[in-house]
């Protein structure tokens, strides 16, 4: 079986650098005697810029929402990689939360979260499959549209 | 002292089938390391059917939002004995999360999650008795009035 | 080096008496086994009074909600205190979560989130330091600006 780190090369997949949280914080921290690691709530920033602010269903479609659950996964896996030294050393993603920018009525919070979940499952065959929270709020961290958040074992 | 599957017997309660995700995710983790399972987000489906859908208080009653937290520690506990094998595992309830679908302005949350506490500790006792955080939220998956999320000691 | 107890005195902080949980809950759950205790949704009351009530930017300014944050880690830190017996007793602070209450298009919940973050560190120095997840929400329990939880490791 590939490693998470094989697959991310077969899936064409390059982390980015790991962003720097943007305010007083750190963005992962390992708790060795319970063998898991809490990664800070990630935005879906990517080189600098935000790929979308907004919220759901009017200023923002599910397609580039999902696009940011899936930035969110990969600005966590480069703090991760950055904290642990490789992402093999994920042994299971453990639980994920996701918020998720939306108006009043919006109820595709799941289908929004998929696109962490997916690409989760992509790069960490079955050790990627977690227990979810996905939830939506009125506003996110510098418009974000999508905010995720992480716990793994390790 | 009666074991939680005891005490569900003389509360007359029968927990229902586990519910499938609503997405690409598995309702419960074990991390063996730490002793603790992470337990998806609950939503108040009962026989496939959503309890009370909306927003509190217009849309919503107090005691509406109390059966809906309540249905979803039944969903949470059926998840866990699918995953354990019977919910007397589970050592104890250690953090609840409730997220209500609110409208601005709507200040009841502990009485709504309280839906969901009350019964943990009727079936499980003191070890029932959690660390919790209740929150409003605008909007839930499939439209639901509230969630639950979970973290227990096994 | 100063113990977190020392400098809450350099600091000239007292900690408040626990306040006791609004509802059906305890305040804080140790597992021993992970080494974690989770600390339960933190509101600013003080002296029995809600801090600062409502919503950003329109009925409550950054400064409030930052006090607001602020008193929210005083009085999960009087709950550690309780339950430990003194917050020496905390090796590290692990995941903070810090909900917003705000109306859609407030973006500035990292600058909330840094009242209590900033007061973390200068208590508990390079250990106080976490990993956060901050979001906003339409409204939280008796109206609270702002809502805290912890988990930290013991």
């Amino acid at each position: 079986m590939p490693t998470p780190t094989q697959r991310l090369a077969e899936l064409g997949i390059s982390l980015p650098p790991a962003p720097k949280p943007v305010a007083s914080y750190v963005p992962v921290v390992v708790v060795e005697k319970a063998g898991l690691a809490f990664v800070a709530g990630q935005i879906p920033m990517k080189d600098g810029v935000m790929l979308t602010s907004g919220t759901l269903p009017n200023m923002v479609t599910l397609e580039q929402a999902q696009a940011c659950a899936r930035q969110c996964v990969l600005n966590g896996l480069a703090q991760l990689q950055a904290a642990l030294g490789s992402i093999d050393r994920v042994k299971r993603i453990v639980k994920v939360g996701v918020f998720v920018a939306c108006e009043p009525g919006f109820t595709d919070q799941p289908r929004v979260a998929n696109g962490a979940s997916d690409l989760l499952v992509e790069i960490f065959g079955e050790a990627g499959r977690h227990a979810r929270a996905a939830v939506g709020v009125p506003a996110l961290p510098l418009g974000a549209a999508v905010e995720v958040d992480f716990v793994v074992e390790v």
